[in-house]
């Protein structure tokens, strides 16, 4: 019996809210390998906010997915054939270059890190110790910049990132508030990780006046995952020197027109900084990341939660319930057997 | 002949545009001066765009303009009486705080700093020399951090500000752009000032088209003394790693609801910076720039043109003419003769 290779295929460009119906399910063969290549066994893929960017046919700093060819992403494998000596079969790899596949090709390995599964699950490399982990880390610490008692929002708090943000900044001495879209997510931010308090943007009767309530000496560092109605309400409330970090603005990835910001106005008097930022261009804060935050999990300060899918087929699924916020902890696709975790 | 004081009182708040009947002309008796104190016969004062945001309710960086009171601002002036040791009738002095009127008493003589009529008009302290030329140069120096070869932006680029901040540009090896409200004033910032181009707002066919062929490689720094619009415009073309230095956003003073800025999503991917800025932040640089600018007038590098009215009973219609665009180099108001100009 010959292995087929199943594979999620880019089929149109979402124009307004992206669907199921943009994507397609191909079965291929297991491509050859040339003298170089590593071919990987995907064991969990990411499916992340930025990936809707690249869905539009436009310039930015990362590629544009191709019409009628295989998605790529944030992947954990396992490595199935190599022909290349820097790795050998059964090793754990993780790249930002995988595919929502069943198996890759990697060029002459190019971009395979490997990664250790006793140090912490597989599929945290694609999370709380990965690219939304470090995201987290290096937005708050480097261009947040937080200090003791100040109070410090995050949106989107239960999400990949934003539960990291939160932590690292109670960590910090800050006064942590966290917005989500589900009472039990507010709970579990609160309950399970600590934040000072939290609330649900999505029932509450006014951001503004939750803005009041949750941040009474308001807002001196906002880590913003989600833009919109949320940031201008925020802007509103900021406080002298406040930074926003712009990570993403999810909640305008799926509009045909973004929102209109009216509260810019704020950013002149209270002197605030709003940057936006791309963890690429930080890797030189990788090492310090990895040492802090896997002895953060070992010894149980930063808990983590994922939200995981089975079988690659659903990744257009799980692609489109994270982006409507109905995922609960980071959304990772399982797309084959685990054997560290088995 | 009793000596009388000609005084121009907040009447009443504006609720959108300000006019003429927000305010009242008084005559005052001369205040008695007790120990200490100075009594500065105001030769020129300055019309500034923040002075609007002082004629809100609600808290600020500086505190609002009382109803019935006398407005104060910057203004330049001569000492009339003295019962303080540091000044002597005849001194030339300068101050934030002095007022929309004829003589103002200036208790323990606070914040009064004295100016040099040799080095300078007496009038560009209120503007090249004063708090404007110091806003220009730190917020493009310090907050803009140009680099030779970059493209600079600046908005209101005729104005107290944006004419420094364009030459400043030019000094440090930039590609300098400049948008105004009248054909003759983007003549000024081009033929006079040295701008490489400039365009008129009101004219251009849209300011996306303008930009695209005013800043054919993207824009690098953009001094921003507007908002609305054009910064809106501007966002869609920064250059990866953009400042956005926010000085004012005089376009949104007058209207009851700011427009909707819909373009902040391109913070993000092109990692840009926003800041706002309060000059009195910065004090520290007082020296540096004061050593730079008047070497830079003295030699003939930075040109300065200024926009004067005669009369502090005429101060409410600079101050309106100003917040119109109407004016032509920086607005200042003369209110009583210049020795140093006669």
């Amino acid at each position: 019996m010959t292995q087929t290779n199943t594979q999620v295929i880019f089929k149109s460009r979402p124009e307004g809210w992206v669907s199921e119906d943009n994507f397609d399910i191909r079965q291929s063969e297991l491509p050859a390998l040339e003298d170089g290549d590593v071919l990987v066994r995907n064991i969990y893929m990411s499916v992340d906010p930025y990936m809707r960017g690249r869905m539009m046919d436009r310039q930015s700093y990362v590629p544009g997915f191709q019409i009628g060819e295989v998605l790529s992403g944030g992947a954990v494998g396992q490595v199935e054939q190599s022909k290349n000596s820097k790795f050998s079969e059964g090793d754990f790899v993780t790249s930002m270059n995988l595919g929502w596949e069943q198996f890759t090709r990697v060029p002459g390995g190019a971009m395979l890190m490997p990664v250790d599964p006793s140090m912490a699950p597989l599929s945290y490399y694609l999370g709380v110790l990965g690219m939304p982990g470090m995201t987290a880390y290096v937005g708050l610490l480097d261009i947040g910049e937080p200090k003791e008692g100040e109070t410090v929002l995050v949106s989107a708090a239960s999400g990949a990132v934003g539960q990291i943000v939160g932590q690292i900044a109670k960590l910090k001495g800050c006064h942590v508030v966290g917005s989500a879209g589900a009472d039990d997510k507010v709970a579990f931010i609160t309950d399970e990780l600590g934040f000072d308090s939290g609330f649900n943007y999505k029932t509450v009767e006014s951001l503004g006046k939750a803005l009041g309530e949750h941040c009474p000496k308001g807002i001196d560092v906002f880590f913003d995952n989600v833009g919109g109605a949320m940031l201008d309400a925020v802007l509103a409330r900021i406080n002298v020197r406040a930074r926003l970090v712009e990570c993403g603005m999810i909640s305008q990835y799926n509009l045909t027109k973004p929102e209109g910001i009216h509260n810019l106005i704020a950013m002149v008097g209270n002197r605030a900084k709003m940057q936006g930022f791309i963890v690429s261009d930080h890797f030189d804060r990788l090492p310090a990341f990895i040492a802090e935050m896997s002895g953060w999990l070992r010894d149980g300060t930063v808990k983590y939660r994922e939200d995981i899918m089975m079988g690659v087929e659903n990744a257009p699924a799980a692609f489109v319930r994270m982006l409507k916020g109905e995922n609960f902890g980071k959304q990772v696709v399982q797309i084959g057997d685990d054997p560290a975790r088995a």
